[in-house]
């Protein structure tokens, strides 16, 4: 079957997407050519997932070189934009300052501009591999025969690679030793339902969908091995942002004794976030869950709390999969290998 | 405000109902005057909620001695249909074999049916007095300024009364003690969303609407005093049979240190039932899941789980609270009170 691929880079011009909104019913590719436009592509969660939104971020900071300007004072302005759209997506803002420290060395416009889509393009040559190296690490950890869980979208739709969580299923899958992926739907935005099914049934994995509700009576069942979940922000300690109902799953399978594994890139760690408590949290609109498809679902008039992440403590993760291996608090060789990588882009 | 009345008893014809998968949009009545009717209305979950259920299955019988015939062997079908729309809900069971032993003491067809209209009058003004007791032991629980969480929809469009875990929470806002009641959405079939937000912003009580996965990060933030749900079926070890979903708020609540309390009047208890693992549990159809209003949300082939019910473990559970007070396991005071009804319904 042909290769899922949400963001191609079209160098010099700007990117092409899948609208993962428009999923599971039709595939639409965009190509975005201006800074507002991938902005709203952000915005409007038309591509997302953590590490995908940071690839997005640097090819956005190469369009806005292209039709913004290219000087320290635009490429600011751009990275700032970039951070607006998704205040809790540390991705985003890491890589658009990478991106503007990769294009300050260079001192005329057109060599920033070709050093800013060599930097996106770095970017995403570098999470195809690092989505690789976790899917192995994760996929030793599961026994064979194993069943898991998974929450929201995690797979080639939000990195760009194998996925993080959804990398470790499909390796697993690949290694003959999953027996079924079960998926939650992922209110209220369903990007389990739309995403996440339609990548396991597009590659003919066993998966079975329900939602996020029915998720404690299948741990509590015994029918599942492990709970494989994504993150978007891992603070020191370990407390781990992640899409809203992760933190449900975790008290549930900590009740019921099953292993929640977080999977996530070194990039997703935030080692100057001491826990849990200093990530900031995304409110969401009223109408993602008072209405579906423009049919009210609750009256006129309900005041509604969406947010958009949540924080799952330290104490009821069983571990941290990365592409450097299986991690614990506090995260030494994240820390070394993050360190490493800020080195290397203030001596390019 | 006009009274919610969601069952009205056309003596002799038939009944009245709202349905309720029409709203939080319509308020749609309907006029039953068939079996068939009143079957399809319990098994599209037009009319829904254990206590009015069994409202329901009494008129059921009343309506099936008008049109299929009053005999013994008649009703005895008519109360196997009635059991087989909703094979968890204990209470449209008890409530049609209990109508069955009021007629069968009556020599006429006449008296049968005058009987069994009798019995569902009976059932729905016990209900009332019943919803107004548990209201006042519930709300007594609650500190002052309390807000709580709440589950599905357990209101006047569960019971006919005042509801049971919804009472209790319109019992604390008359007394000037809620502060907020949230409600979640409760997928698949959104009763928080449509019914329970319905019933509180119609009744002016300050409300929140959340998703399902959201009330963990609720629950751990502090802001929630208690959570009060319904039930289905109670086991006599104290494990309860709830809307799916309840377990995952009982696991997060416990681990956050939230009491959650089950309302419930003494019908809805089972001791004839050992423990949670003797519960039958009704999985529903994939389409409840995998579509809305038509549109498909997730890929075609998608296999789904979609349990209507889930069981929390008696040790999650704070209290149950019913009409004669807060019990606990092996609830003997349920006993003595079931004990009792029996005795009466033997000897009418």
């Amino acid at each position: 079957m042909p290769e899922v691929v949400p963001l191609r880079i079209e160098r010099g011009r700007g990117v092409r997407i899948i609208d993962q909104t428009r999923l599971p019913g039709d595939v639409v590719e965009l190509e975005l050519r201006t800074l507002d436009e991938i902005l709203e592509a952000i915005r409007s969660l038309r591509i997302r997932g953590a590490p995908l939104l940071g690839i997005a971020a640097a090819c956005a900071m190469a369009i806005a070189a292209e039709t913004e300007g290219s000087d320290d004072a635009a490429l600011a302005r751009a990275a700032a934009a970039i951070r607006a759209t998704r205040p809790t997506a540390v991705d985003l803002h890491r890589a658009a300052e990478a991106a503007r420290a990769a294009a300050a060395a260079h001192p005329t416009p057109e060599a920033r501009r070709q050093a800013l889509w060599d930097f996106a393009e770095g970017m995403l040559a570098a999470q195809r591999a690092r989505d690789e190296a976790m899917a192995r690490h994760g996929a030793a950890l599961l026994p064979a025969g194993a069943s898991v869980l998974t929450h929201c979208n995690t797979g080639a739709l939000a990195t760009g690679g194998l996925g993080t969580a959804l990398g470790v299923v499909r390796e697993a899958f690949r290694q003959g030793k999953l027996a079924r992926c079960y998926a939650t739907e992922t209110r209220p935005l369903l990007q389990g339902a739309r995403l996440t099914m339609w990548e396991l049934v597009h590659e003919g994995i066993p998966a079975t969908l329900l939602t996020d509700g029915a998720a404690a009576s299948l741990l509590a069942s015994g029918r599942v091995q492990a709970v494989l979940v994504g993150a978007d922000r891992i603070a020191r300690n370990g407390d781990t942002a992640n899409k809203v109902g992760t933190l449900a799953l975790a008290a549930a399978a900590a009740r019921f004794g099953v292993p929640l594994y977080v999977v996530a890139p070194s990039t997703t760690f935030d080692l100057s976030c001491p826990s849990g408590a200093a990530i900031p949290i995304e409110e969401r609109g009223a109408e993602e869950v008072a209405t579906f498809a423009g049919i009210r679902t609750a009256p006129a008039g309900a005041v509604v709390y969406n947010p958009a992440f949540d924080v799952t403590p330290a104490e009821l993760i069983a571990g941290w999969v990365t592409e450097l291996g299986i991690v614990h608090p506090p995260f030494a060789e994240v820390e070394a290998r993050l360190r490493d990588a800020s080195e290397r882009a203030t001596i390019h």
